[in-house]
């Protein structure tokens, strides 16, 4: 490999110049780390291409020496999905960061890989659009990584997730053709759903190079319940009875004392002095009908806790939703010392199975003796549980028995082991044994079967997903 | 093809039992048609399995003779895609056709492949939700055809098509494996998303044996503004002026004079004497903001138009409904004689370009010198233009050029030669022409490739999406 690598970064140099090709070592170990707790090898270069095309020349040369490519965009993967697993190189489309084409009455935007949500939705803010996904890192994260993740966030209880948010795209694919995926229209029945395949697939099938994204009006009105409760079944119970009773919140959210704590100030709110679990339901309306929608939901809510209070003020919610962004940052803070890492969890089950999952996973979080805090978008069913781990051998050994405990709760639940972090490294295991327990490892074969169809030399992000030994 | 071919049915009767493989010629001529003017094979044999087990076993018994297999459930396709193209069999999942579960707090059902879409939605109204994809077939259509056509219809302006609500499946793969793809939770990242790939995909892939289907709560209130006009480009306009200004009509729908004149009976509508379109717009809302919502609606509608009327009235409401969605049926009354037969285009573009390519559309309808009537879910930029054909090679020859003429309209306008019907046999050219106008026909390619690894010897639903000569 290291002949080959060096050869074709050579032939990297001299076909691109070396100003879009890094190769020394303070300019490659940044990207030996994403946001999650997984380290990557040090890749042979790192290409900053501008265009298609650049990918495109950069795909046929790895391909032809068989050199490993991983893509990547904002870095804010949490499964390790952005850094390379083997010796390769790595792609990053941060240089494709324009925002193309706005067309209202379509409902679309056109935009290249690196634009970073945020960065969207305030250009579309300006007339009254959003593009409603929204994971907690959309300052940072890109369009490239949330599509290659199928991103969720705190609105998808509402709207859905990052595949009901695209329309097409332009991709290329590791043997260096240039496709074009989709169109621009909110329908189409022609043919295989190529967008659909690749939105998920983490960079194992092909290079973004430009989306298609739907785009929705802002809501009119929105206010915000806040719940305190005593036991996290009362927590599932209210959200069971909302989501049953037809009252689609726009934003739910929950969390657990440790977490209240550490974004407190930020959010600004009392906290009374029983409460070991919060729920905020985001209710959005015409204003007309807000009071009595707000009405139904506070009604289910006041059931199963002591004190629920509403806020109406939207700088308020501004500020509380950046806080709840913010969560995952702030835990860094309540690490026991600074070698301690956080693993964040991400499995989901169906709503009407909340109580029971949450209750069992708050029991394994105990009994396993791990530091552990929860927090997630329970509207949709996705529990984060937050592992505190100790950067030894018998630290990672502990923490993946508690995270397979709770996969295997979820998967029990009906759920999920992955519900919009991915799978990168971190999770191939856990996938496997989804696929186990639902009798259906073929599905995975089925996968292997696609790669290989697109990827026949394996180049693209070998490694992730799938689990492949060194 | 013909010695394997029997050899194939002995040892399918000898496995299955004569009881559910039908064989006679009397028995297999009503599997030679759908809904489209395109006539089938006889098929060889017709098989009607009643759960996964046995569509598995006929599935390895068909690949090891390599026999064509073409699924089918309602037979409503319209573009031949439930008829068999080659010698083979048909499997019916008619005989599965239970509603296995619903969970309203999680919003889901679980049901099989035959269970036709208006028995779904009749048993969802019961508990005040809904499932959304409502193809003007619905009352004959199922749920596997319409999987596999990723179907649209009247309310995909608002909720989408198809995919948008499909958590998983669990399908019966060519080889014969049974795998699950997807799970009962809103959203997930995990792995490849093979419940997408396989909507739309025209039983190509694998055959459906059980959807697990998201549900939506039943809108509070909805209100219908009826806009007559004198022209087309005026239906574009305000169909593209509405959507710009942010508001999401549930339906949106327009038609010609000759389909109102099908259907005015039955709308039971005064038509004022000027005009050649109708422009349909249901809004809905909280009751306490419909009024505010319509008055938006019929100002801009109220532009373009001499008259706006809004029907408030839900027995109405659900009459206009019933006869729009019979349109296509009570077109076939205005055929010049029984043999002229009736094609049902359905072409898409963006909003945005509706006026001028509707312009065009009605242009090139008017300058074929064939009969056209236009109709559509016009909120999505979906166009039907029904072009009435003389059954001869000559009647054939016209219609598919005016059939491409209308496609490359649409082409031209960012738009789609299938919004929601599929490509079937009817539409291989056309899906190549937008390809190769697109400079993409890589990614018809890429198809093939998907399809090589599912059904390495070819068997499922040969001849359609793909151009393939006898």
């Amino acid at each position: 490999m290291q002949i080959s690598g060096k050869s074709a970064i050579q032939e990297l140099i001299d076909k691109l110049g070396k100003d879009i090709i890094l190769t020394t070592k303070e300019e490659l170990i940044p990207y030996m780390k994403d946001a999650s707790y997984i380290k990557g090898k040090m890749p042979l270069a790192v290409c900053l291409p501008e265009n298609a095309d650049q990918i495109s020349s950069i795909l046929k040369i790895c391909n032809k020496f068989k050199i490993n490519v991983t893509a990547r965009s904002g870095g804010t993967s949490l499964t390790g999905s952005s850094v390379e697993s083997f010796d390769g190189i790595i792609i990053s489309t941060m240089n494709l960061n324009r925002l193309l084409e706005l067309d209202l009455s379509s409902r679309y935007v056109v935009c290249e890989p690196g634009v970073r949500i945020d960065i969207l939705n305030a250009e579309l803010k300006k007339h009254n659009f959003f593009y409603p996904p929204d994971p907690a890192s959309s300052r940072a994260s890109t369009i490239g990584g949330s599509l290659s993740t199928n991103a969720g966030g705190l609105r998808a209880v509402r709207y859905g997730a990052t595949k009901e948010w695209v329309l097409g795209m332009e991709v290329v694919l590791p043997t260096g053709e240039i496709i074009r995926t989709g169109e621009y229209t909110l329908k189409r029945s022609a043919g295989y759903d190529l967008t659909a395949l690749m939105i998920g697939s983490e960079g194992t099938l092909g290079i973004i190079t430009k989306a298609i994204l739907k785009i929705e009006p802002l809501p009119e009105t929105t206010a915000k319940i806040m719940g305190f409760y005593r036991d996290i079944l009362s927590v599932g119970k209210s959200m069971d009875t909302i989501k049953s009773q037809g009252i689609t919140p726009i934003i739910a959210e929950f969390m657990d004392l440790p977490t209240i704590n550490s974004i407190k100030k930020a959010m600004g709110i009392e906290v009374p002095a029983y409460t070991q679990y919060l729920l905020m339901v985001d209710i959005d309306s015409a204003p007309e009908a807000l009071e009595r929608k707000l009405a139904s939901a506070k009604d289910i809510m006041g059931k199963f806790s002591e004190d629920v209070i509403v806020i109406r003020d939207q700088k308020r919610m501004d500020e509380i939703y950046a806080a709840r962004k913010g969560a995952y940052s702030a835990l860094l803070e309540q690490r026991d010392n600074s070698n301690q890492l956080i693993v964040i969890g991400d499995v989901i089950v169906p709503s009407s199975q909340l109580a029971d999952a949450l209750g069992q996973i708050e029991g394994y979080a105990r009994t396993d003796g791990l530091k552990t805090t929860l927090f997630g978008h329970i509207g949709d069913g996705n529990i984060h549980a937050n592992i505190f781990m100790d950067n030894t051998e018998e630290g990672r050994k502990k923490m993946a028995k508690l995270q397979m405990d709770i996969a295997r709760v979820a998967i029990r639940h009906r759920g999920s082991v992955s519900a919009e972090h991915g799978i990168g490294t971190e999770k191939n295991e856990l996938l496997y044994e989804e696929y186990k327990e639902r009798n259906s490892l073929y599905t995975l074969e089925v996968m292997r079967l696609i790669k290989k169809a697109f990827d026949p030399n394996n180049i693209l992000n070998r490694g992730k997903i799938f689990y492949e030994p060194d």
